[in-house]
């Protein structure tokens, strides 16, 4: 049982290979899961492609799974066999720190990523922590829960965490992996929702996701018509953005809250903060608790990815046409 | 009763001169006050200069006010004459928009500045909604109260929203007016306090003020060494600084909060938010109930303003004084 085989890189921006491992014995606090479906990420791709500099070859890729409990370790006393679980982007973390001690293990200085200097998703089985391991509720599909581990997770912690209510305006820009699971989480706490994107042909199925108004980037001026307007703005784009035309559109006691990274440094002019007390934060993933409730939330408010299924076998296929930002709206290997 | 002298400006960067003016009737909901004191902020030569573009001449410049109720109008309930008083940067706010109904009249879009299209401080009267005269705790010197009025109330309003306590390490970076008034209020908020300055020889002061580090900026690789160690930093300048190295010296969920307006953008890497969910915030005065709040900490944690007193009918040798930031720390003109 403890030979573990999956995908593997070997070198930056190779493609996967068959690889196996040697998972040793199960720890007291480890659950082995038999892997159902995984997600692939954009943060898979950049570590298959060392864009972050502490990529270690080989590994397999891979942080949005989902699967059953087939072992668990002497210590575990919060899953058993036959559960079906989902693990996102960490698997680990000290336990005892005061993030840990506070439920906020993501924040854990020792958080131990998923598929950072351990093999992740793209494979039969993957050992965990038990906490890291979240009970699926069963009338989740497994494919469309795939991606919330991380993508669902990431956007779901900032509304969450900063306070969206009924009463809330809140924007998601950008609608795509992260987006399409922004609006609905977004509609599933009540807010109005406004989608921001650079694809008119976006619009219907923005709508149909929980957006209650669009707005096309594109448009001159679009940005200044609704100065003023948002309490919270989600922006889950990686590329450069008219930053202050955003936080203009802020209301007062107003955040902007990035969960993408663009490449250049975010510019802000001092002034557009103070007078209305507005601010800009970032998000990364999320904790266990958080972890819990989003599935929860997903369960009782029909929140799923829209995914595109490959079989395991074709990860390089997935992998290639992520890269390509073909996909709508997220790629999930199934075994 | 009606006729309040004063000293106004009469076209951008002049000289206070003796003026005069028609105050009218008293409103329902009005109080006059008898000026005892009144602080000369920065703001006040950003008025006179018409830095900000908005000034309308002439005018009376002067929002840090202590003085007493001389007369209070026919719907007044709040005040009675005899009351020592406080006024800030706020005169009145429409009192029915969203922002006033919960409190935040400082946020209301219809606010009045004490001073912009309105006379202010620099004068022997002044009249406001009694709604933003603000009782003045007897323990308290009317001289060291003023600036609380502007400087006081815009550190510490962040201080108490943004949720420091006494497990909290904060840093006020610039040890001026506002500085010296945040190193006090914070240490009033029980946290570890550490003071950030240019000026090596404001150490003891500082530490005489609440600080328990001094950090000198100044010094090479400074602020690298204290990354990752602030839960809350005020950043009260209004000159260009070292942002992402601020950043950077936050903890997990830590803020940076600028109630000091530099000149340029403030430029932050997207990414040093995200991992450890910081974020960056800014914030104004502070509204009615806040300068309430705040006024009774004064008074019970022995929080005062260092000034240096001028006569009224020297107001021009105190502008002057200020401009050149040689007053240590807040001037003060008194009736």
């Amino acid at each position: 049982m403890s030979e573990i085989h999956g995908l593997a890189v070997h070198a930056a921006g190779a493609h996967l290979l068959p690889y196996k491992y040697d998972a040793g014995e199960l720890q007291a606090n480890e659950v082995e899961i038999k892997i159902s479906h995984c997600g692939v990420c954009h943060s898979d791709i950049h570590l298959i492609d060392n864009d972050w500099g502490f990529s270690k070859y080989p590994f397999i890729p891979g942080h949005e799974i989902v699967g059953t409990v087939v072992a668990v370790g002497s210590g575990v006393v919060d899953r058993k066999t036959g559960d079906r679980v989902g693990v996102g982007w960490q698997a680990d973390s000290c336990g005892v720190c005061e993030w840990c001690r506070q439920g906020d293990e993501h924040l854990c200085a020792k958080s131990q990523p998923t598929c950072v200097g351990r093999n992740g998703g793209y494979a039969d089985r993957v050992r965990v922590n038990s906490r890291f391991a979240i009970p699926v509720p069963a009338v989740l599909e497994s494919e469309n829960v795939a991606p919330l581990l991380c993508a669902g997770i990431t956007v779901y912690s900032p509304l969450r965490n900063h306070g969206v209510r009924p009463s809330s305006r809140v924007g998601v820009i950008g609608i795509g992996g992260l987006g399409h699971l922004g609006l609905q989480f977004a509609k599933a706490f009540g807010a109005e929702v406004t989608a921001f994107s650079t694809s008119k042909d976006k619009e219907a199925e923005a709508r149909s996701l929980g957006a209650h108004h669009f707005l096309n980037t594109q448009d001159t001026g679009a940005l200044k018509k609704v100065a003023g307007s948002f309490d919270f703005l989600l922006s889950t784009v990686s590329a450069d953005q008219d930053w202050q035309g955003y936080v203009n559109a802020l209301r007062p006691k107003g955040m902007l809250c990035v969960v993408g990274v663009p490449p250049s440094p975010i510019q802000i002019q001092a002034f557009s903060l103070l007078g209305a007390q507005r601010s800009i934060s970032g998000s990364p993933t999320g904790s266990p608790r958080d972890l819990h409730e989003m599935l929860d939330v997903a369960a009782r408010h029909g929140v799923k990815a829209i995914t595109e299924r490959f079989a395991m076998s074709k990860a390089n296929d997935a992998v290639a046409k992520v890269k390509k930002n073909q996909v709508r709206y997220r790629a999930v290997l199934a075994n």
